[in-house]
């Protein structure tokens, strides 16, 4: 057994000061102005100065970390950037829960002593083992300062008061944003979310106390709209200005984009990576809403491919596969997120040189439905279901009719609306999207079931798909009445 | 109209500075061994000393005050301490309401700029309008290290871990105890509640993470035992060392607080004011549990004969009065909080010389009940339930036949339990210690419906509480599916 050191390597400057007081004048477009907007290569240089401290700290102090790279014949002292990465294993969240089983309650790559924990929180787990975060004091800080650095990205600035309408739980998102903003000095409005009647109140909040900014998941945001609809409240009266979002796909699916900022009158915008991965916030949309940049200097992703596992060109189907660069508490390293992207190194109008992720996370590898032998994406029926005009709920349900796969979609139709017409240009959107048949069902407006969080909308009937979740064993996590996924 | 000022008196040295980082080692008894254990008298010319700056401060910065007390033909400077403090005029939650009606949405007893609200929280106002709190960036650093502070007199200590089983949301409570666990160096495990079905997975992590601290109401806790139970669960395996609450007189019922401890085998604190008076904790048992001590440095408080508003000598009935000392944002001055308690000077075994209220809050001047002329509280009610070995559910039903009260109260018979005698012995505590005879109904364990929050316990089904229910209008608040009263 190796010898587990109790401090970081000090020499270094690794990591960052947890008591960075930083705040720009309002006027700043960027947090850190320069190395937002260096040149990609030459931002390097920092990323690999993190990735060598990162890598040598988690060898040092973590018994797991030191047994998955001896095993695999890696030492800390070949990973000289990122450039050597792929020297690492990969590392999966079965093998987080393994260990976490095997040397409960934090497992072996709990890196600080038990004292310098200053959260715990958790996936709820309610299939399996759920899994344990703890982070230390000055990650807890340093998590702050990057959320809140991401947060004004967004245009989020302290004069700002942010709704956040999230479950403050196990669940990591809401703590997040709430962090980030009381970091960034704006007035923080925790409202919670979760508990039954509380949209209605909610709207009334907004409406008395006109934030600026708003966080929680699209469906909720949307749920909230048709609470407001209903009482004769136009959403925009609320005044938001920005509505930042994570923990579900939507606000990366340009219809639902289009969709929200219509209906608020604000900005749309896009974040989250894995709970894991907190400061979760490292892909986040700026002002623009070009795609997610990747904040590669607080957290560095490689895209690859999900079979060969190579990393892909712009443009291809890869993997994100996330690299911590200043934790100390549960370092990640090489933690494969089974989401699917897409990323682009084009510039974007904001000036920052990090690359994006142009279609946000198109969906998880293992949410994909293949149906009569076509990948499909529950992402993609979305945006073809919004782009016909359909706003509220809807359902998406796969079964085998003997040997054939039978796709259907329920959506929901407005009294003023034509069930006939509707049904036709929804089927032709999904054609045309997803490449496969759907049949169509119109149902009545508000007839299927909300949910404040996370939306359970794809329902595979499948043998093949029982089959399947059972050997995974490792969906469903999540936010107890909120979300499946441990994805913030 | 007067000059309102934008800051308060620098010269005076107060308000503390919110930057104070102090923390006590771990082996020391009072994190103010002097402020806390000196001769009252003395401590006496420091309250005078806050007083006179708060006043004044609030006074320069609120219009509402300077309204209020010109009103009243008192000008601030006559406030010399706290002898001085029965000629300014009470404060009632009603005027709060009005005020922040007429200027919403904080009122002009907000004594800060918009921007310098570090939060916004409120009641839920579920019968009427909400009030919002306004909690500047400063105060809220402030709450915390009160809030530290009072839980170190509860035994907490920097290797603690906290689980916080509260909702997070416009509610105070949990937040107050969040951020004295953050500022007090603890492990802050805020698990939140609320969600339905999130019990039993509070009982899978309290034997996984074995906190060693618990904060929520007591029927939460006592609904998290009964769920452990039925798993074939000793809550005691948790190995929760302090167990504090708020926001349910409970904790501070003799009864109610030997049933947790035996329960849980840790110790009960009770603790809570109002919202409006956070750091909330003012009021709180140390861990000797001999009534809640008055830290009358933070947050004065008179005891006011409910009829006369004379001050009451110890022992009497009075409706505690609370003046806050230190606080910028919303300062409350005199504010009225409707409960009933008994205070007492006797010295008590942890050395601190704050007055105790050894009974807690006994009830609220309005949930008071007038049962065939007797006042009936619903703490004595419960007092007497429990001591008659009932651990589950209850409900009080008060109706009238003709010109006579009922009173009716249904309890749960566990099923080992002989249903008569249960009903006897039942009837005749309730005898003993209310006065009057009541009805009483045995039904099955687990019949009654659990509240993961404040308990609904109360029906009254007379004409005559519809009546004044409908002229008070302002019953009835706080947490969405949470309680019904502002308390924390």
């Amino acid at each position: 057994m190796k010898r587990v050191a109790n401090r970081h390597p000090a020499s270094s400057g690794w990591p960052a000061s947890a008591a960075d007081s930083h705040l720009p004048p309002a006027s700043q477009r960027h947090w850190e102005p320069t190395l937002e907007t260096m040149d990609p290569e030459e931002r390097l240089a920092i990323v690999d100065a993190k990735l060598r401290a990162q890598v040598r700290y988690a060898y040092d102090h973590s018994l797991f970390y030191q047994e998955k790279w001896d095993a695999a014949g890696v030492r800390p002292e070949d990973i000289r950037g990122v450039a050597d990465l792929r020297r690492l294993p990969l590392l999966h969240k079965e093998e987080l829960r393994a260990e976490q089983a095997a040397h409960p309650p934090f497992g072996r790559y709990l890196c600080v002593r038990r004292e310098d924990v200053a959260r715990i929180h958790g996936t709820s787990g309610t299939t399996g083992r759920p899994t344990a975060f703890a982070i230390s004091r000055s990650d807890w800080q340093r998590i702050a300062t990057s959320q809140a650095r991401i947060m004004w990205s967004a245009g989020i600035r302290p004069h700002d008061t942010v709704f956040l309408g999230s479950f403050f739980g196990l669940y990591m998102g809401g703590w997040g944003a709430l962090i980030g903003t009381e970091r960034l000095g704006a007035t923080a409005f925790p409202f919670g979310a979760g508990v039954s009647g509380h949209t209605q109140q909610a709207v009334q909040w907004l409406l008395e106390m006109h934030p600026t900014a708003f966080y929680g998941t699209p469906s909720y945001a949307l749920r909230i709209a048709e609470v407001a609809h209903d009482s004769g409240i136009d959403p925009r009266e609320f005044g938001l200005r920005i509505l930042f979002f994570s923990g579900e796909p939507g606000a990366g699916i340009p219809s639902t984009k289009r969709l929200i900022e219509e209906t608020f009158g604000g900005i749309c915008i896009d974040t989250g990576s894995m709970a894991e991965m907190t400061p979760w916030m490292t892909n986040a949309e700026c002002e623009h809403r070009q795609g997610m940049h990747m904040w590669e200097d607080i957290v560095y992703t490689e895209l690859l491919d999900p079979e060969t596992e190579e990393p892909v060109r712009p443009g291809e189907i890869g993997v994100p596969v996330y690299t911590h660069l200043e934790r100390e508490s549960q370092p990640m390293i090489r933690l494969w997120s089974g989401d699917l992207s897409r990323h682009t190194t084009e510039p974007c109008p904001c000036g920052r040189t990090y690359a994006r992720l142009p279609e946000g996370l198109i969906g998880r590898a293992d949410d994909m439905l293949i149906v009569r032998g076509e990948n499909v994406y529950p992402s993609a029926i979305e945006e073809a279901i919004r782009s016909a005009g359909c706003h509220g709920e809807f359902r998406v349900i796969v079964t085998r009719k003997g040997s054939l796969d039978e796709l259907t979609v329920r959506v929901e139709c407005d009294p003023e609306d034509d069930d006939v017409q509707l049904r036709r240009t929804v089927a032709t959107r999904l054609k045309t999207k997803i490449g496969v048949r759907a049949e169509v069902e119109v149902v009545k407006a508000g007839s299927l079931e909300r949910t404040e969080f996370k939306s359970r909308r794809v329902e595979d009937r499948r043998d093949i798909a029982r089959q399947m979740a059972a050997v995974r064993g490792d969906k469903h996590e999540g936010q107890p009445g909120a979300s499946e996924k441990e994805a913030v």
